[in-house]
């Protein structure tokens, strides 16, 4: 009875803080574009609102366009408009929106332009927004901010646009911007994911961490060694590479790049479910065996499997939580080591770069765990970007190496610390520590993990979000701009989650810390 | 850490039991069917698994039929599967499902034969599989059935249908089989409720309970007396008419009907927002003004809008925790008592038979909470149905009156109870304690209850899943079929909700409470 009477007194706090700062209701957009200047009229669409295209060098031959503005006037819940506008609506009335894009390529890589200008009404029709991007990806950003000045007006069911008129001008602080998730711990229905993948594109998330095999269970097929996939759960709890293309696919067509992982040589053992000869032995099955040349030909049929549907620049290595013991213990891995005059550092590190030149080879650029520049530092190859997560200084040192650096300090941006609150996740800056401006440019940007212990299609989104997305804004929105207290957002985040709620994701309330539930009855967007 | 070991042993004990139950892969149906026979062969469907309808007396009209194909080819992945079918497939191919449908009406009514017979492959041709019934609602039953027997097959990428031959002939037990979702308390987006829908027509429940309105807000646009929905938490936490209709709409396509409440003359303080006049004063606002004329024509007026949009039988007037001393402590009250010659407990009865009278007047059969019954008995209309959920005596004293009774006691059937686990809501029997076989005709079936005031858009899936689904078994399956002992269905009931999850409804785990999540590492299977 304690805790409910100090969950009430949480929750009263928090209706008073909300009250408080959602004063300018009509801005409600996260993440904070760069530059709004607004206006306080309205305009109101057409029921049939149409997607012009007149001038843009973009044909959209794969309709990514088509279905990106498609998915707009779903989520701004165009079927439950009226189909005639009311005669007592005054507003002026936008016929549709027309989109002007520079650059014909739909190519989505790593540093693609997602600049966006949007203009409502545009300057030359008044009739027409207008959104003008360099790429159809600056375009699916320009999409999401327009769906957030649309609000349903349940009297006159009239879907008005505020606050008019709007020019927002708007590209992201950093060009990588990740959520990961692990499907090794707890397999994720191909749903789940694309609802995911959906809430990312909402968020303006644009890079999808599949840390897709650990040790637990490997559950992606791998036609150059089939036995692999042998390591999943069970039959059905698995993916073939039609399924992983699939989600290449829908993640690319919303302008989200996947990041494919697996992580050697540790985190591997269901690898030798199949292959046990992966293993040093039966009973020491970690980390992957070092002395055995078929663990890289696993290896680089993986890589070679890959490079047919991870599009992405960027492969993920891993390298993290290396316990190197097996390898002295097992007689065999043992004497290998005394043959080639290793330590078992210096076989971890022979490890970690063998797999860096494979990858390399398949022309990828390669991620690692921070671990492996904690060790092995300017050894590394040099297109190596590191990915820290344990200690907080390590991205200076990273970038002072003149590597690239992502950042996923745990005790503020992991996901599965149910601990940390949407606060930490606002609040943590990429950047802090690091002056110099060559080396700023080398922090690429950050990630959000979810890691998937205790998380499964049912209970991941709301364990994602709103978090994930109070680290969005952080990565998409300029540094001036960003909130020096986080209360000063509460009452425009809690609007996000709602808007996910009504989009159908399941987002958990901002009180209270991971995957809250709401503690008693209340508006949406005060809880 | 002392809780953490105690998860893990109840992990490991779960999956033991889990690891033993599942012996019986071949026949994961849930709820299970009435009759089963089958061999242990496989079919397998053609990737353009065809619907035909020859000799139904049905022409599918509204699509019904041919939606719920669709739905079914989606939910068995269809498009996971390999457009050609590989040389060493030897399994007997199903062209397609041959539905032949007796009754040419899709009217949805309390009652409507939903029984089905199912023949993988059909009699007359080996190339099809059967589906026969009397109703386009119990042919969409059989679809459900027919898309367990599926199962994707991921090395070889074809749906194997399975075990076949197979004849499965079956009908509900219980005619109303209930889901209470509660919008008062927190407001549900539509796209969350339409997926709640979704998952009851997976598990066969046949209605949508709709507490629509309660104290805290009046979320539903009622055209008659447009200041109502003022009541609703903010302005876009509402449903319009339209929405209404719209969800009555998907429901009735799936089989389900929409039961719409309202609950007078407790549980109604939000009316009094846009129309203070219903409150007996302002410092005194629950229950609704029983004086003033007022009251009852504005319930007319909410009859007479519901007629337009629920179609079903029944309406629920609530009726339940009626604190009636406002009645007696606001004077203007207490003098029209006095002037009627009533007593508080008069003006309660007053009442609730003149809102039944009304509902009666609009064509309704009226369902009430079961304080209705204790306090006035025989009193009620002969066509009330009484809702227990207090006293489990109750439902032999309805139905020895005889009067119908529908069962959710709140010691096994509330979802909002976290310490009530599947197990619970499995064993629960409707029947007991009722033997004589008229008495035993007045239950109509059961409910399961989602309250409102700790689930919204972002935990009410995992509050409901999979516990809803372990009642819906209890209302469907015949009698002599349902398990004595509820850790004989603990595997049948995980791949069930593992099939949820993989359909994108978040059921949750089934170790644990109400709302779990995993504990560990490991498969949906054994968790």
């Amino acid at each position: 009875m304690g805790m409910k009477a100090g969950f009430f007194w949480l929750g009263f706090l928090l209706a008073c803080i909300l009250a408080s700062t959602s004063a300018d209701e009509t801005l409600n957009l996260w993440p904070m574009p760069v530059s709004v200047n607004h206006g306080l009229q309205t305009h109101c669409l057409r029921k049939n609102f149409a997607l012009k295209t007149e001038g843009s060098k973009y044909a959209d031959g794969s309709g990514i366009l088509k279905d990106g503005f498609s998915r707009l006037l779903d989520v701004i819940d165009v079927s439950r408009a009226a189909d005639k506008l009311t005669n007592f609506n005054n507003f002026p009335m936008l016929l549709g929106l027309h989109v002007i894009i520079s650059s014909s390529s739909d190519e989505l890589q790593y540093g693609v332009d997602e600049s966006y200008k949007l203009s409502v009404p545009g300057n030359g029709n008044p009739n027409y927004a207008q959104l003008e991007a360099q790429t159809v990806y600056g375009a699916l950003h320009g999409l999401q901010t327009f769906s957030q000045l649309c609000h349903l007006n349940l009297e006159t069911r009239i879907i008005e646009v505020r606050p008019t008129p709007c020019t927002i001008e708007d590209q992201p602080r950093f060009s990588y911007r990740g959520l990961l998730i692990d499907t090794s711990r707890h397999y994720l229905p191909l749903r789940t994911i694309k609802s995911v993948i959906d809430a990312m594109a909402y968020s303006k998330l644009n890079v999808l961490h599949w840390h897709i095999v650990d040790s637990q269970s490997f559950p992606l097929e791998i036609p150059s060694f089939p036995k692999l996939w042998n390591g999943a759960y069970s039959a059905s709890e698995r993916y073939t590479m039609v399924d992983a293309a699939e989600i290449v696919r829908y993640a690319q067509r919303r302008g989200i790049n996947v990041l494919a992982e697996f992580d050697v040589p540790g985190h591997a053992m269901s690898w030798g479910k199949g292959y046990p000869s992966l293993w040093p032995s039966p009973n020491c099955s970690e980390p992957l065996d070092v002395s055995n040349e078929f663990t890289f030909q696993v290896i680089n049929g993986i890589l070679s499997d890959f490079k047919r549907v991870f599009k992405f620049r960027f492969v993920h290595l891993g390298g993290d939580e290396v316990k190197t013991d097996c390898w002295v213990t097992t007689p065999r891995v043992g004497r290998w080591l005394s043959k080639k005059g290793m330590n078992k550092s210096d076989a971890y590190k022979y490890f970690v770069l063998q797999v860096q030149k494979i990858a390399l080879s398949h022309g990828y650029e390669v991620i690692n765990w921070e671990e492996t520049f904690n060790n092995f530092g300017k050894q590394l190859s040099p297109k190596t970007v590191v990915q820290n997560w344990l200690d907080n200084s390590v991205p200076e040192k990273v970038v002072a190496a003149g590597l690239r650096c992502i950042i996923s300090n745990q005790d503020k941006w992991y996901l599965d610390h149910m601990d940390q609150s949407w606060r930490d996740f606002y609040t943590n800056e990429p950047l802090s520590n690091i002056t110099d401006p060559t080396q700023k440019k080398l922090v690429i940007g950050g990630e959000v993990c979810m890691w998937g212990e205790y998380v499964d299609g049912s209970d991941i989104q709301q364990t994602i979000w709103p978090r994930a997305a109070a680290a969005a804004e952080r990565l998409w929105t300029s540094y001036d701009k960003l909130a020096k207290d986080p209360e000063q957002v509460i009452g425009r985040l809690a609007h996000f989650r709602c808007l996910l709620n009504q989009r159908g994701i399941a987002a958990a309330p901002l009180l209270g810390y991971g995957r809250a539930v709401p503690t008693e009855p209340g508006s949406c967007y005060k809880q």
